[in-house]
């Protein structure tokens, strides 16, 4: 983007150190988000399948590792702000087919299926108590979308204490222009962004 | 953007009702990011030459004003992620010259003035609660920088229940592609975006 | 209880305006909570009979209403420490007899049903920003146990900005020792008590 | 308290697992509430006298040590609940003598401050971010009023993920009968209760 040297000349992009104890987030990877007919599309696709890697690694080296659902009220009852600005996400109600986590990335017991119903996973939910009982420091993030439920986790985890990465190949949005321009907002205020590689090089030494 | 019609598509970009009782939050108009040497540049000075207005309205109209500002303390103590990746910040302390607002958006007695370490206004803070206990419904939001505090406070207000409008005149950010593209995520999932024309015709009907 | 006349002495113990709007809060009024063999006794059966008629007449005034529930995922996946303190509480799973609401309180379609694992049912919850989408200012409160999730759903209440009004007829615990400390001390720092005729008379009104 | 043997037949009362690394709190400790004729009395002042041992026995041992202090604005502008509910609260502005924490007790450089206006020091605070930060697990609880300030505070450190400890002599409320009724309750479901000299040989185990 032109224009935005600025940020550099100003102070901002500096990097964060890593360190272990690592915990992963894999935000909305559910069928409604994986379908281009309903909130679908994009680089969200190749985000899954890249994503299904990073959750085999996470589980090998026993990290703690989070899912998180969009999931409304059957009767619509806790409605909200959110809903009345995107009303098609109150369809993802509990058993709905368009809420349950992508076959290719199923929770394994032990692992946390979070519900939401706004973007951030953090928001209204125990998920920062859950991290800060098992001591993360270093939190991997994944998921959909980059420019949505992506972005609203990874500030929300910088601001409870944790060192947020988003992995670069592993976060889609349904169109490339936000999802791009997310990137650089959280590159420069909020994150460590990488690669898959170049994280599992950054874990392993 | 190109390729963002899937947006409209999918259902996003809803308007939102906007109904009284107001309130108003300007975000972190402080000498610092008023400063093109420091935090500032791009279109924030406009911004808070447009704020002038919308301030004297919101406070004919008796609506309840917050104003907050970046403050960490003297020692560092409460040196955060934040502040590892944006490490100028630490020098917005309590009496520093950059902390403070800008002369002419200066707090008149009975306006909230709050403090924050974090992007969002209504982190770690406890400025969700001022305006629940005065029972606005829709959060009228100025201030910079629209790809940081702004994104971040207004997804928040959203979150707490609360039907943000961005004033479009009236948030600035030292680059203008990052305004553009939060303000397109804001208009799509969180907020209305209008000016302050606009909103002065809506809030007198 | 002796000595506590330094609280008067001191400040402590105002009284609360209450004002419409009116929200009412039914805390964890569930089969396990009204079984003296799981986590029941005392007080909490009459309670939960006053209850009938607090609920009824909400619903005849149009309150929004909403109704907490402590559930552990399947999995145990979400323990917390809470859970290590008391270990039965696991046994609340979402489909388990004991975390279901008690017959004579079901919730009506539109009511809020909130899931916790906590004490209070604004942590970790988006309860708060349920009741501030609905510009309550006053929160009407029943429930059990007075020592626990009642007390700190109150204190969190309060803090949010709601005025809490405790029904002394309407909560309950376990042992009347702690149901009395309680209410004494919600009552000299963060809530109205009253009996449910009293909140009768001052909503009539 | 007599009928409270109920709570040890339900499963309440277990122990929690202490382990490092542990931080420390000390909550309101400040010139307010160590004179009687203000908020103190009772054993507060043996507490503070306690809890400089405590301090000092923090600082050897590295912990990261946090002080809360109530703060309202010169200006009253943040006035909320819980000062309608204890209007004497709002002395208690930034320079106030009030406000001040103990001599003895005052607070090192990078021992974090933090400014409150309801009972929790974690509501409306960035505090579980700075512990989170510092990966702590277990948190020492020391301060004033058992009742109030301190209740609130370990409730929701449990909540955030904490393990909380309540070092009994050094913590102290205004009368002793409140004291003693919260002492029970965060010991059945919140937290360790013990003493100073336990403590010390349990942390250095």
């Amino acid at each position: 983007m032109s224009g935005v040297d600025v940020y550099a000349r100003q102070g901002f992009g500096g990097a964060l150190r890593l360190a272990p104890p690592y915990g992963l987030l894999l935000i909305d990877f559910v069928n409604g988000f994986a379908d281009p007919e309903a909130f679908g599309g994009g680089n969200i696709g190749p985000a899954i399948a890249r994503s299904v890697d990073l959750l085999a690694f996470a589980r090998q080296a026993g990290w703690p590792v989070a899912h998180s659902r969009i999931v409304f009220a059957d009767d619509g009852a806790n409605a909200n702000i959110f809903a009345e600005k995107v009303p098609s996400l109150l369809a993802l109600t509990e058993d709905s087919r368009g809420s349950q986590i992508v076959d290719a990335l199923t929770p394994a017991p032990g692992e946390y299926v979070v519900r939401k119903t706004v973007p951030s996973a953090f928001f209204g939910t125990d998920l920062a108590a859950w991290y800060m009982a098992r001591q993360i420091r270093t939190l991997v993030v994944a998921g959909c979308v980059t420019s949505g439920c992506v972005r609203a986790s990874v500030v929300d985890a910088m601001c409870h204490g944790l060192r947020p990465v988003v992995v670069e190949d592993c976060v889609g949005d349904r169109a490339i222009a936000p999802h791009e321009a997310n990137l650089f907002d959280m590159r420069q205020k909020n994150a460590e962004v990488m690669s898959l590689d170049d994280l599992l090089q950054v874990t392993a030494s």
